[in-house]
């Protein structure tokens, strides 16, 4: 049976989604979980590589199982041996040529930023914090240029595995909520650090460092340079991914 | 000179404010701040003695000290040597007979409840997961009726110092943001883990096991048993403590 988990997770006491030599990963914390529910060794398939530090709403991962238990028990079962920073939200069976990955049409994240003269103690972990006012409604305006298919070359680090750079985004906005900024962006897919070298364009568009249209200049040149920073991980999270309707996917 | 801070904590981490054989209080880490600041032994006296896991957003402090550092600096200095938990808003000079704790007039706290079926990995450690589904709109009607002045000697649990058990409260709401509810109480004065009290037995009227007069009764009969359970402390949150207006206390 395939099964497939909707999984949350603050990430940041972990290296990221997958596994890695010089720390313990999401992924592996999940098929440790498995292991000790089910007696089996599971291999679980995300279906986005999160990068360390980065965080999770509505992550999605499939697992093969021979164990007989419902696929809808699985958020009871394994959250009884996962960590307080790791929780499965749903789990559902799917179709044995089911690809958490592969199958996945569009997926939103949402970048806080934290913007107040000092930082905060209660939300240290889940945001960027930058002190000097940002102007949120230039910020929001900037933002509208991603949107549609485009080469977006400019905006992904090295390192990242992508056979072609087009993307289409969907939808994107930027809201305030007191001095809490979140940046939502949602994409048929998105390259390495793709949301992160966006968000840290937008803060200097909210600080007047970069003009409104660094995003279509830089669609344009496909020059990283011309976007900034690269905001950092803390502020991210992987908030939902989502399939064709037709599969009759869940949300929590 | 005397300094009045305005400080915020996740108080996880945290035996509570005060300082406690066993483990590492807000107190002491302010304290231990201030030294590596100043160079000078200094005693901070916090407006509300906060328990152990219970977080703040807004407490108050002050001190005495004849380092230079003008008032309005001692949030950039502090914040270079406190903990990423633990941050300072706001430094004012007030007078040398201000004392945070005696001459608050109101105190608000929040007590966050997550209501889903699943904890959250995100905000477990600000809130109370509450897994089966709770009527705000009846914990809402009935917290009302605590407001004005009472005896509150039913909404106290052993330990607490207070000469007396009268206090006024001043507003109460609970308000549902998705899944996370909300509950807010100003009041002249709290007793020992009362707010916690309150929100117990609020999730008791929420499923439905109180109606919806428990704080009369409880009000009328002073006894705590009125009241079922005592929520656990990691959904507190001391929200703002107010001075009289003509003292001039600022706000971040």
């Amino acid at each position: 049976m395939r099964v497939l988990l909707n999984v949350s997770y603050l990430g940041t006491n972990y290296v990221g989604w997958q596994f890695q030599e010089n720390g313990i990963s999401v992924q592996e914390t999940l098929e440790k979980a498995l292991f000790e529910a089910t007696g089996l060794q599971t291999r679980v398939t995300g279906a986005s590589r999160t990068d360390s530090g980065v965080h999770a709403l509505g992550q999605r991962a499939h697992f093969d199982t021979s164990a007989t238990i419902p696929a809808e028990r699985y958020p009871f079962v394994l959250n009884r041996y996962l960590p307080e920073d790791v929780r499965v939200m749903l789990g559902q069976r799917v179709p044995e040529d089911f690809h958490a990955r592969f199958a996945a049409r569009q997926k939103t994240y949402t970048y806080r930023i934290y913007n107040a003269p000092h930082p905060s103690a209660i939300t240290h972990a889940i945001s960027w914090h930058v002190p000097l006012p940002l102007d949120t409604e230039s910020m929001d305006r900037a933002v509208q240029t991603i949107l549609g298919t485009h080469d977006f070359a400019a905006f992904a680090a090295a390192g990242g595995q992508a056979k072609t750079t087009v993307r289409e985004m969907l939808d994107a906005s930027v809201t305030r909520f007191g001095p809490m900024i979140e940046i939502s962006v949602t994409g048929t897919g998105f390259l390495y650090n793709m949301v992160r070298i966006i968000s840290g364009a937008l803060a200097y568009v909210g600080l007047g460092k970069l003009d409104g249209d660094c995003f279509s200049r830089a669609l344009k040149s496909l020059d990283r340079l011309d976007l900034g920073v690269t905001a950092p991980p803390q502020g991210l999270e992987l908030t939902r991914v989502c399939y064709d309707p037709a599969l009759g996917i869940k949300d929590p």
